[in-house]
């Protein structure tokens, strides 16, 4: 057994899940949406996900309080072509909605060779991997996109109007675990810039722009009336653009721009919209597609590249399976506190 | 009517068409794929994008000359699934094998929702944004992506395995044209580094790396047993290793790595795979998707951004299209010389 932080406390999966379904069902939500919230939640705590783990409890019950989001919303499913899956979350969580269509979807892939889902006015708060690694575990490959809160600026603009609108990829690999990858389309995070702004540390120029529209590598500066910048100039911004008119415009959900939950005191969540595109190698009978894959990201280890996406993800929820997900024993007092109270 | 340059004549799109398809003939290609070359290929040259345009003539008798590529293919149509087209280009051309299955593509994302192409054994030496512009023209959203030649290293490594691996996304936009962006997901292209190797500029740090895998801002030694760089870090990396999945494992295609002409002197053309994602908004009786779509690139504009994708190729060819299209007097002379030889 790997030696352990004097602070940090382990928790199994089950267990950490129950005690987030009882917290979801105190904040309004129903069973049966708790329980998807609480899986989803847990996972990415165990994998490591930290910023869409636990940390984000508050924030779910905060935006559930102030009425903005509905716990308890039935998603409405409508088949709009043989491939193309329309979900009307009914501004409940995104998990739900993508949970109810998920059946279905792998139906529709596998059937079809290919299938869309449209997801409108879902809040997402989440990673965007768990969503997708069902399907790469299936066999399938997905991409996803999701839209979220307007706080970065296009290049050379001044005033924000993406989300942090991050992209999502999956793929089987022959002979072990999906890769997947899952990361904004800013050149940071928001937490990030928040850590760092809190700890007084600079950022890398190109991170994001001070209120007057000028580059700063001063975190305070881009969080007080600035914004931060899509990732890697003109053609990361372009990836944002797409996010936008796929997750949203292409589903009928918000633009991350559009989003005002100011008549909603301690709303975090975005409402606005997510798009997955599956596609089955299988079904174009390209049976070593997977064993491609493997030879492919094998030959990108070989060139150099030390860690690959999801690399890290694994490893961590291999050590939380072996030995429980470490937390902190205060935060897990917390928890306990808020699923008895 | 524009001032011009001495060094500048103007040539109508037709005309400049039916010198190429000569010129394709008399370098072994069939007179019906001639003519789907010659007019991608001066559909780039009265757009702006010169890199595709008149200047690649000579690598494309080359690799004809070669025997790498067979200018007389047919490519071969399976539907794979009522969503899933996968086409065998036979070893010729890209643009041959999209345009034989374009009538089908349209009719499956018109009925189906959502369709795929896979396209394989193809050799693609063009810009990707004719592929799918009559995507978009029609009412579609499309995405595509192809590999090339290997050229690019993943971050931390010193081998190339990515080709430039280009991605490009079009969508309708109501009131004016459809929106494209067709970039490289290279930090730079090749043609860019080798004109800042031939005019003895530097280039940025990140462009690429030396032989032993330092960083170099020295665009000579990037090309001399250097490589180049994926745009945007570890995210473009991802990006980079997405189109290798989706145009070639996807496709059956060799990925960049794999191509080998060494047995064919003068051939450039890189034998791979592409991908074409298509998706139909009205199917899912979003009629109002140009609508947002419009909105949201007004809003980007709004936010400052001065130049958004595809703006400037529309405004070249608007130009082109009024007053011919721009050509340098002893570059025409010479391609009228070898359509007549």
């Amino acid at each position: 057994m790997h030696e352990q932080p004097q602070d940090t406390t382990r928790i199994a999966f089950a267990e950490l899940t129950q005690i987030l379904r009882k917290i979801f069902v105190k904040g309004g939500v129903s069973p049966a949406n708790a329980a998807i919230l609480a899986a989803n939640c847990a996972g990415c705590e165990r994998d490591g996900g930290l910023s869409h783990g636990v940390f984000r409890i508050p924030g779910y019950l905060a935006s559930l309080k102030s009425g903005w989001v509905d716990g308890k919303a039935l998603p409405v499913i409508e088949r709009a072509g043989p491939s193309l899956l329309r979900v009307d979350a009914q501004n409940g969580f995104a998990q739900v909605a993508w949970a109810a269509a998920l059946p279905q979807v792998l139906d529709m892939a596998s059937g079809q060779g290919a299938a869309v889902v449209a997801i409108r006015d879902s809040h997402h708060f989440s990673a965007l991997w768990p969503d997708i690694e069902p399907l790469a575990e299936a066999g399938f490959v997905a991409l996803s996109m999701v839209t979220g809160l307007a706080c970065v600026a296009p290049p050379g603009g001044r005033k924000p109007v993406f989300g942090t609108d991050p992209i999502a990829f999956a793929t089987p690999v022959a002979g072990t675990h999906p890769m997947i990858f899952d990361f904004a389309t800013s050149a940071m995070s928001n937490g990030d810039l928040r850590l760092a702004a809190r700890a007084g540390h600079n950022v890398p120029l190109g991170t994001g722009i001070d209120r007057s529209g000028a580059l700063s590598d001063d975190p305070k500066q881009i969080l007080d009336g600035g914004a931060l910048l899509p990732f890697g100039g003109h053609k990361g911004a372009a990836i944002s653009l797409m996010v936008e008119i796929l997750a949203s415009a292409l589903t009928g959900g918000q633009f991350s721009s559009e989003v005002d939950f100011s008549a909603h005191p301690g709303a975090e969540t975005p409402r606005t919209g997510q798009v997955v595109i599956v596609i089955d190698p299988a079904r174009g009978n390209n049976a070593v597609f997977a064993d491609r894959v493997r030879k492919l990201i094998d030959s990108v280890r070989d060139a150099g590249q030390a860690r690959l996406p999801s690399d890290r993800r694994y490893r961590t929820r291999e050590r939380s399976e072996r030995e429980g997900i470490s937390i902190a024993p205060e935060q897990l007092d917390a928890l306990v506190q808020m699923a008895a109270d």
